[in-house]
């Protein structure tokens, strides 16, 4: 099975179209609703984003990208970590600036990938999510978090500031907050992470997929053409002036308005009925 | 009477300067203080933004930038709503691109108007507020919210997402949480939107206007200079880099520095006495 | 001693630099770790931020600047009062364009200073902090209030609207929140203000020096490059759209990971040893 052929339920996703998926660094799931399941599949490791890992996370958002039938992505992870981070064996034993340069825009590239996916990204963290996999949790569109969880940016304790982590960190957390974890590496606890904007819930660890879920239900209930307008939109908005923000803004709800879903949505609203793709 | 001749007490501004005023889509009435009130005035349509009510929301914010002696506005609602954003029968029976277009442009133009209003606007908010009735909160300098109030930005339920709404929220509230409210469409109640910046404060109903009062109070007893000064330069230096923005703000305190009311008031502080404009 | 010498330990480092720093309106003090302490000592004055305090201000952290030795700069003062700000006095004795323009860009100067300075800089908030007293804690990286703490941008009271504190109070605190307190010109007290962001922690008064140690203490284990490097992306970035200000975040931690430090202290950590720089 192909991306292409995406509208078809499937349950392995990934192993028909990388593989047996057995061993896969990555573990891609997508059912015939359009949710996609990323499963960060190296436990072991603490998930950490190696090379493999970051080409395999690349390879799957290229290809829900391409896929006209994914509607969301739940990015989750085996084991007790979401994330550590980079793999930093793999980093010590390249030590060239080239190597260095390579590995932060190839994972950079990856980030920006979820921020440019049209479907809404959510972050399942069942575990520690700490410097570039904090990161991850920060970057994605939605996230979701049990009470099991820890976010730190702590590549300052060996030396390695998170500089690419407080790239997302500083656009959902408060200044000196952001500023405080990226200087002492500390820790902070899912509730917390919660409270500074981190996260959008946080939950006992046995809740964590109806909470998930309800996300997930919620979004496949709203026209896909309308979620990628809109999400778009609002981060490029987010870079510009109020008075630019506001014509591009305009624009897209133009055009959202004359695609069919909306027009047919605000019909039946109006009519109190369901819209005919509800 | 105009509002030319505003610093003269009337309770019934908006009868005199538009006619009989009592079907008006908007209620302007203003205070010998300089204290101007709107109320949508169409509870029955949850006081949607019509092309009537943004036409009439336009000419009254034009009125108060040319009412040298308007000093705050309070924008309330009749009825259980305080608005329900644009006006969804009328979208329907004009289904063009170019009507869309001059719509968005239209609403666009009236949010921009109250950030660029000399003087502060403060929103009160008795009921649900949902798609453009949020950002009408959203985009006003100040917020209070009845408990009774709760707010949506819930066009994505309808296939239109709330693109024009994203831009004044997301300037309010944190990514992750303004993201969600904009993909589930899921309502929020007062004391949540307190918490999350998108309105000051949650009060219970019997004391919504006691803590506007309260606001207005503190506004009128500032110099209208001083507030008009100060407010421009808030909103511009924000979309600048910190250089840039300290430059703006030094050059406008040295101008506010040298207006009457400063010097005369620096002076009096230092004399512990009140200033010859209180 | 000199600031050049500044990796051997003295207790009274500004009384050598400046003469005996007895009636110094700032006293610096530098231990042999490089933890530089700005005490303000015009207590009579509450701390005003006078041209001497300024220039005295700049001078120091000049100094801190040029001193490779130094770590972390904690920011605090002598009295009731943190700062209430502006020399009011000194102001009004000087009524003209151009002694405003140039205080103003003074202060601002000095406020830019510490965001560019290498190494963090702590906030010991004391006591009262208004108007660019309160400009100065948002413009540090980190803070840390006692409960006997309050904060107000209260220039509006005397008809002096606080510009230049709105450019890092924005930055820190929610708009709306930010705007209330600009307009009223009202109090806030430490938790409220830690809730808001604009410290990180509001602490009883007999914790507040260890409170500040622990910051301090954490920092200290950190190499100080790694600190200097991510301190100046993170603003720099802050800037930027977001695939520029992962591109300069990448550029950067490729370079902070070819420093002795990072691959020492990564090296280290996969051996599961402490490195050799702690």
């Amino acid at each position: 099975m192909r991306w292409g052929e995406a509208s078809k339920p499937t349950c392995a996703y990934w192993r028909t179209c990388r593989g047996d998926g057995v061993d896969q660094p990555l573990i891609v799931e997508r059912d015939g609703r359009g949710v996609v399941r990323f499963t960060l599949n190296r436990p072991a490791s603490f998930n950490a984003l190696s090379e493999e890992m970051l080409a395999a996370l690349q390879s799957a958002l290229d290809a829900v990208a391409a896929d006209e039938g994914a509607r969301v992505v739940v990015l989750g992870a085996q084991g007790k970590a979401f994330s550590a981070g980079h793999h930093l064996k793999e980093m010590i034993a390249h030590p060239s600036l080239d190597y260095y340069q390579r590995l932060f825009a190839q994972c950079s590239r990856m980030m920006l990938a979820i921020q440019k996916l049209p479907v809404p990204v959510i972050a399942r963290v069942q575990g520690l999510a700490t410097a570039a996999g904090c990161q991850l949790v920060a970057q994605c569109d939605l996230a979701v978090a049990s009470t099991d969880a820890s976010f730190a940016v702590s590549g300052v304790n060996f030396g390695l500031f998170c500089s690419t982590p407080s790239v997302p960190l500083l656009r959902n957390v408060p200044a000196k907050q952001a500023m405080e974890m990226l200087v002492t590496g500390d820790f902070i606890d899912a509730g917390e992470a919660a409270r500074r904007g981190l996260v959008n819930h946080a939950v006992p660890p046995a809740e964590l997929d109806a909470r998930i879920d309800q996300l997930v239900a919620s979004i496949l209930a709203k026209p896909r053409v309308a979620l990628a307008m809109g999400k778009e939109l609002f981060y490029r908005q987010r870079e510009m002036g109020l008075e630019a923000a506001y014509q591009l803004a305009g624009q897209t709800m133009a055009a959202n308005m004359m695609d069919g879903c909306a027009l047919e949505g605000v019909t039946a609203f109006t009519q109190k009925r369901k819209p005919g793709w509800a």
